[in-house]
């Protein structure tokens, strides 16, 4: 475990420190691991939306440290004012990343014990105290995640991943790529394909950054090189993480997961999603979900280079959906969910009870 | 058609002035728009392997013009000297991209009316002769596809274009997208989406440049969001180029084709492929083609800037496979080929005759 614990600690992607919040600036990867301090929870709701920090279980913590600083910053002198300035700022830190469950997850969860507190010293202590203990939850869950889904990988597997669910996406260790982790310190030898993910790139700046940076053998190739890679017997199963996952087994995840799952159903090859029991809206159906559209430069250049006309239509968005019928199992913190859903779901669920 | 001929006019990818090819600098593009000439066949080859000018029916040509080049220049005294020079230099021309057939069936070409010439001056004309013809032809056939071609698309139609299989693929007017300004020149009213294209962004770079150049109504996405565009129901038809076809119908063609086209059949979207007769390869079967492996910069950079950690694995290959199970119809200067394609590609090549 020496290892994990190594890399933890220099891949911590989100911490609390002194009454501030720090953070690797993933903006800047992969030329410089550089950190941002904040005090101000309107920097760290502009964090998240720049994608400074990215990921769905790191900006649900990262919503938590938001709302934790807000309430260091706010003047208020009865509980009731405060809850009000606390509100104010879940709605600001809220509205930069709406499809991501675990930041409304994260903001609710604040709000409720904040609410439940008595006096205003009370509630800044308590709101501080569990946005901490959210960060510590984050790595133990993304470790008992890795402990299961490593069941599901042999010896030898060469494993596909999109985007970036790693130490970088969660507070530290990762969800797809703590389950990768977790099945090479189990002492099998694999390897790792990771996709460009553009727009913005995730699979190379960051995937093959900390794959590298933890000696596990990773290859980048563009996104259009996925059919290619599994039409050529490259690839043994898939692993990614996911943004939202529904009761019925529909998985939010970036752009581009969709088609990867298609083209794993296509040539045989498993396709896993790993996230935590966070990531999970049991209310909503397919319909309800609005899929953020992002700015169209990410599109039309490159690292702020412009790889396209001006004035060109854009159509960018953040997530797509992937169906049930596409997953072959949802690797959670408390197992693994297999087809038929509704069900393997629901008995999550209960056994968390 | 006088809009063809302006369209024509002024993006002619390559031609032949004055002892001289003159190219657009594709690699300039979308923000510049500069010519660059050549006096010497392997500034040709150079230029071929460094993407100044790419898509299969260009490249047949440049190849020709390049062998016109290397004719000029030669000081062979014998015809047989002069075949030799030619021979060195087709080899140089050929291993550029040695994928694309299109070059393979240019060099071929003028080899053989070398081959059969007298003397040296007669060689020279003839080559030089042919190569231009060529040029000339290469429009003409794209008109008659596009002819073909644009009777399978309906008014108000969205078609979804990968890479660049347009003018700037061609001497001029192109194939896909030739297809596409037949179909808007016939009376229709149709809206285009380009995938970006990575790693190479032709589609950014080239599709979206020149459609926007000839007011065709044309939006980009990333390579992630082709199923996310085509589960909303965004899509009516694909259409795409090829850069080389079996005589089972198997086509090869941009890396990403394969799984636009799998991402059209799982919607049941009409997948289309426009390339002329000389695109074809009869004799070869699938286990025969090699797929050029490219340069690992491309994946780890764009226009200059790292994009990825140093000294990463990576996956490269130009092209990929796309088997006629997933095609619709393959467009041609002769007709439109629809499954079983065994028997309409051999029917299509006993018309020619």
């Amino acid at each position: 475990m020496n290892q994990h614990t190594e890399i933890h600690s220099s891949l911590r992607t989100v911490e609390w420190k002194n009454n501030t919040v720090i953070m690797i600036d993933q903006t800047k990867l992969p030329n410089k691991l550089e950190y941002v301090k904040f005090k101000d929870y309107r920097k760290v709701a502009q964090a998240i939306k720049d994608l400074v920090i990215r990921g769905a279980p790191a900006i649900g913590v990262a919503g938590a440290f938001g709302l934790a600083l807000a309430s260091l910053q706010s003047k208020a002198k009865t509980k009731e004012k405060l809850l009000e300035d606390l509100e104010k700022a879940k709605k600001i830190l809220f509205e930069t990343r709406p499809t991501a469950v675990n930041l409304a997850w994260g903001l609710d969860k604040i709000m409720q014990v904040a609410s439940n507190g008595n006096t205003v010293d009370e509630i800044k202590k308590t709101v501080v105290d569990t946005a901490q203990k959210m960060a510590v939850e984050d790595v133990e869950i993304n470790m008992r995640m890795g402990k299961f889904g490593s069941e599901l990988f042999a010896n030898n597997d060469t494993i596909m991943t999109h985007c970036n669910a790693g130490a970088l996406a969660t507070v530290g260790y990762g969800t797809a790529l703590g389950v990768i982790r977790a099945t090479r310190d189990s002492g099998k030898s694999i390897k790792v394909i990771a996709t460009e993910t553009r727009p913005v790139m995730q699979g190379s700046r960051l995937t093959a950054f900390e794959l590298k940076h933890d000696n596990i053998d990773v290859s980048l190739i563009p996104d259009t090189a996925v059919g290619y890679a599994m039409s050529k017997g490259m690839v043994n199963k898939v692993v990614v993480g996911a943004d939202r996952i529904l009761s019925t087994g529909h998985v939010y995840n970036k752009i581009g997961t969709y088609q990867v799952a298609t083209m794993a159903k296509q040539h045989n090859i498993p396709f896993y999603v790993a996230a935590p029991l966070s990531t999970f809206d049991l209310n909503s159906k397919p319909d309800d979900i609005i899929i953020e559209q992002r700015k169209a430069s990410e599109v039309t250049g490159v690292a702020g280079k412009k790889t396209a006309p001006d004035g060109i239509n854009v159509i960018n968005p953040a997530f797509d959906m992937t169906p049930p019928e596409l997953i072959t199992g949802i690797i959670t913190e408390v197992g693994v969910a297999k087809p038929p859903f509704v069900e393997s779901i629901r008995k999550l669920f209960e056994s968390k009870l």
